[in-house]
């Protein structure tokens, strides 16, 4: 079956340069691949699995083909997955994500890979390419005032903490917030859907549904049609640093090791003695049965981080008008701080991070081998360290190449001080046992990893 | 606790006239007590109830003023419940709906009551009155081309149906169909939210909830804030004849004697010979739970107005992709019928409605007694006979007045031909043993009426 | 020629009882008349006649036809004037002023006429019908800080004049200030066009050029294409009170009889002791060569008004943006007031008009020679009286019904105060000679009055 | 004085880098020139003169520093030209501009300048640039049908012949068409003006006033305010590449040696073999008086590109409708040319433009005497000749740098066959004669050429 699709926005203008470079046939055949598994991924939003390679199996017949015509680019699609369509119609959520990864593969590896004087292990040449793309996406815009929510939390939730998420969601669209998550499923899909309620009572026009992806995740959590803005950064440390320029707030709800990442990415962060005044709310929250969850994440957060990084953030349970009363009031503060230093609402380049977090780390088997796990080191290190294990750790369970991987090599050894690696063993195992590592399907969870402890 | 609101759109511009008129001082302090009543209905929205009389007694403080500003008119608010307000704000749809009231009340009561020449015992003058006040309240958009789903069923409906009517909702919302219902909660809310979701998915720019209500039930079935068009129209019978000119399509889910009154109204009008051209779908619809309910109905409408009333629906259970592919497939043929009409596509001038349909009902012991029940007479005529006798059961179910009658005199009594009365009976007490008759309270269904078979 | 014709924004909904009112062959048949008297002034925007008797002579095979489609009402027009349309197509701007009077003839005779329990001869329901009747329109916009300002002058005015009117709209479009005017050619067409460069300046969206007119002026006086909203009040006076109840500044230019008719007018409400604390800019304006004119305009005002009567305005000559900056920075004051008087920005209900000035004066010889002209009364009085004489002489030279009386009988009588008399007999032979009576054609101008000095 | 201007539009955003590398003091201070002599020429829109250097003389205490702040940048503009104030606010049309020298320069220097792998000797890459920085500045708007007139004709024209561009623009825009022009006074500016009245006529919501300039001639030829698109191309070259690709249709008013220079372009492009089957109506048009002119230019043509070139345009006298329409009438055409190449609407990717058209030509003494002038060469090599000859001129009359040239060697010596030198001469002479070299100032206009006949 092939189908032509045009894209929205602004990239349903392409050069003839541009288009070239897209073909299956250019010389760089690579960005032919990447384009064509982003497209896939987007066009199976409607699919309820979390492995990038079984989707990429079931569909290796998938081609996709831009052509200029006189109104523009077309997209010429060939077995594309019939859930992207509706009565033989494309539904618009998903035809808006396909120009998306159109622009941002276009943008990040024709505008700015060789160019901009760009050096990609400078810290503030980091810093400007994440700019860059998100100005590129038109996610930046000046003059809002802060109220733009960066909502975590796992992709295999059960339907209790889903309620929740929706709830919550709710909550904030009924005060106007916006919505920024990684665009999966679960804890990522939520609370986009209770603020479309939320929003809809409010009448609030401006209603944003940010999804923040990258090619590595995509496929594994593809965006939800109710995403309305979806960017396609070129790998998770970009991910995450635009995550963290974005929020004006962090929810955090109940989550797997991609969770852990996220918190200890942002806590490590926020415990850099020049962001010591930096004012970002993080609310850890959900309902009831989450409680106990929370208490360990929240226990391993002191015992290994310090009881210092618990400042940085509050747990709220089973309350979700007040987890976004909390950003409401927040707010003015955050508006007064960026104001004071000169700051964009819209993008917080007065956040320091260090390159420890943005270098980008590529988990193998001996990357996840080498990394530095003990107590000896400044807690933001250790964050990072940690980071970058659980980093590993979501690659082998879900990503294509990470699986391969495993496949080939069995589990990831992660070694470290075995006081610290009883505690991460632990707190592992509490996430096999609540099911958090993947969506629930047949066989019980084989582990990616070992702890050496 | 007294609050401001400003009123949205064109009536936030009264005249002094006007203002003078909506004051409790007024000499026809009627108005003011209507105005109030459904001021304070539609700041109920939150709320779940469907017992209008509990409301307004619960309420008792409650005050509305209508002032005059700089920038036009607010109102002020005494004692408003709470649940309209989030953080002290009051949620923009319900300020939106305060709106509409304020907008119906004035122009039906101000307006033409008393001129433009209308005789409301004319049948085309009612029709042209129910026009008029859908186009003051810029509900009729002329060039829109057929998308208006009529969704009826019953407030009271359980999870499951609830569910599917959402799933319905969503698949209208995926096909660009709007939606209009009675605006209370149960398959009039659920079409609504599902469609909201629907809608996203296609980024559906123009999509309408519309609400239709009157008086006396707005405080039993206030308006779910995901309406965002609400009109109040000023009786059963002008509702009814609002909700089939504007219908392309009509969809029916379970429910109690209010659905059968609406499907008892829409047969005797299709049945009509005049009207035995009219396109105009006709789906009842329900999950695997309510096949049963559907076959009992469709029972009945077969052994009341017989087997060529059928031919004017179809029954569709579990499949919510295809009840609502059933109204999209239909619409061009509804385009085209008024194409050659010469009818507008916004309101339905050419089906004929007779007056036993149009001129008001009002249900009383006498009137509920003195009903023509029986099978001598054309089926249009039984169908209207039947349809007030829903309509009475439904009054002394959840209308404030007709509550006040049943508790002063006793249940309404129905009479007329035994046979007719007993199945008429047997539909009722299926009615009560599915809880479709009120909302799911404290204490059993007392019923308000007794079929003298 | 037969041309059909959508009516835009909300009149092409037309009730079927609507649409039979309108008919050549409605028993009301003199609605007919008036509702194609005014189509066709508007088909004629771009002709330059300022004699309604020539123009409805000149297309009396003209006819309009309301039909109802399936899109909503159509206009068919037979033998339209060719001016109307490029290449086979009517101008926008006048399908637009043909739905305006198609709007206000419905609402005027349909819907206020005998309804709304209003008494045209009370000072406060008269106020109100001129409220309506904008309201209805859509003209008054509410929470829009006040920026009309009404430009008043004569619509035979000389090049060098002309273009100063533009210069002064030009400033105006610089400080986004709006223009209402009464919709004809020469000082009511200059500001527009010169405010339309000035806004795009600007990038001014709410562009506001607003045309009130009469039914008995408007064939006289066709309203630009730049009007983007057009209003046709029922009578003269009607207009009158809508300019100055809309009015949040007034700019006088050059101008003849129609000008010292508002000048007149304003200034007797002006001068009425309950307006003394309202502020309202008025300032008289032109270039070098109108100095004398507005000289002795003024003096004519000191001598039969008092000295008092100066106060209310000042006269600026040649200088554009000195004009514009005094209504630009008066504005505040207005704002302040209306909001102490809770007062609206878009309507000035506070204004005190006295039915002198609102009760409609219709111009006849016997009318004429009744008028009370003599100084021995108070001037606003004085004032009112002394407009009701300019006002008969407009009708004389331009009015369709006016040109017939002065056919017919000769020239209107004006008598009073010999004194009185001569002053004015000087003003209007001024205004002879400045060509300012009517548009420049082939003959002299024969006056359609005779004072009696 | 010092005044913060915030930009429009999506260049409020700027990287830390990009505002460094704007700032007077950074390492490549030629940015920081070029950006600020842009912005001032920007900020002068409102002045007449046709000297850059007299501008920048004017202005030298006047600078320009880009701050970042919360809402985003902010423009320090030290000691501006006043008339792009009103009452102390910046005219909107002008921050506009101000944004647009903000993005073109930013873009041209950062992004594309040593990226993107272009070749700038290599003709597809040229386009490619084209086409980058007019998509980049959200000039080329997908789907849109042709209707671009590009009109050309010359900033120092006589007041009938100004009049007459207005009357052209007025029947463009009541035929929607919008209008790109040069973006100086005289024809660059009447189009527009007549269009935005045309325009407004038809409420034509998309009008589009194009000005493209590059940074040599924006100060000699601010924008007028009326401009709502700026594009600052980086060289006359690439200017006129603009031009042709994005026109759908071109109009030729009477003009001087740009004129000239822009007519052997266009005549010198379709000319070539590829471009035999491409439509584009080319219009030269003019007042009763301006058609000797046409004549002779006619004539010269004739004598040196020969008949063939005659047929690729036509001459239309003092009918600004009959220019306006043949325009209107051919877009069906040049809508189906480019459906049937597969070739956007928006740019004229077919149309073949050879490298002696595309490499800029910088007009020095040298490189003028050098000019290949004689007829024995493809017509389409001659008119790449000729019109470098009149790009030479236009430089020396009023290019900063060109006016420092010849102040400092004399005139340039131009060189060729005698025959054509002699032709060549006629027409410059006529110019001159005509006033069509400079705008009228105080002095006789001394040539900056010298033809060696």
């Amino acid at each position: 079956m092939i189908t032509h699709i045009s894209p929205t926005g602004s990239m349903n203008l392409l050069s003839q340069l541009e288009v070239e470079r897209l073909k299956k046939t250019a010389s760089s055949g690579d960005l032919y691949q990447l384009y064509r598994n982003c497209t896939l991924a987007v066009l199976n939003s409607g699919s309820h699995t979390d492995n990038s390679k079984e989707l990429l199996d079931k569909y290796q017949d998938f081609d996709v083909n831009v052509l200029r015509r006189e109104r523009g680019i077309k997209l010429e699609l060939t077995n594309p997955p019939a859930d992207a369509f509706v009565d033989g119609e494309i539904i618009k959520g998903i035809q808006e994500h396909l120009s998306s990864v159109l622009r941002d593969i276009v943008y990040v590896n024709m505008h700015v890979a060789e160019s901009q004087r760009l050096n990609l292990t400078n810290s503030i040449h980091i810093t400007n390419l994440v700019f860059s793309i998100l100005r590129n996406a038109g996610t930046l815009i000046p003059g809002v005032v802060p109220n733009m929510v960066v909502c975590w939390g796992g992709h295999s939730i059960n339907p209790t903490e889903y309620q929740y998420t929706r709830e919550v969601g709710n909550e904030l669209g009924l005060r106007e917030m916006n919505i920024c998550t990684g665009c999966g499923p679960g804890a990522m899909e939520g609370p986009m859907k209770g603020a479309a309620i939320g929003h809809a009572k409010q009448r609030y026009a401006n209603a944003r549904y940010i999804g923040l992806t990258e090619p590595s995740i995509i496929a594994a959590e593809p965006p939800n049609p109710i995403v309305n803005e979806l960017i396609i950064m070129p790998d998770i440390e970009k991910r995450l640093e635009a995550f963290v320029r974005m929020a004006h707030g962090i929810i955090i709800f109940p989550g797997g090791p991609g969770t852990a990442e996220e918190l200890l990415y942002i806590l490590g962060i926020m415990m850099h003695p020049d962001n010591a005044s930096q004012p970002l709310p993080i609310v850890l929250t959900g309902p009831k049965e989450s409680e106990d969850y929370f208490r360990s994440l929240d226990e391993f957060i002191k015992d290994t981080l310090g009881e210092d990084a618990r400042k940085h953030y509050q747990i709220i349970i089973d309350d979700p008008a007040q987890a976004a009363r909390v950003m409401s009031q927040k707010m003015p503060e955050v508006r007064q701080y960026r104001k004071e230093q000169g700051d964009a609402y819209s993008f917080n380049w007065s956040l320091k991070i260090t390159p420890e977090f943005q270098l980008p780390f590529i988990p193998t088997h001996e990357s996840m081998a080498d990394l530095d796990l003990h107590l000896e080191q400044a807690p933001e290190s250790l964050a990072a360290n940690l980071r970058k294990a659980f980093s590993g750790i979501v690659a082998g369970n879900v990503k294509a190449e990470g699986i391969r991987e495993i496949e080939e090599f069995g589990p990831f050894i992660i070694d470290g001080l075995p006081e610290l690696m009883r505690k991460m063993d632990k707190l592992l195992k509490d996430f096999v046992a609540q099911d958090r590592m993947k969506l629930p399907g047949g066989h019980a969870y084989a582990p990616c990893y070992k702890i050496s402890t």
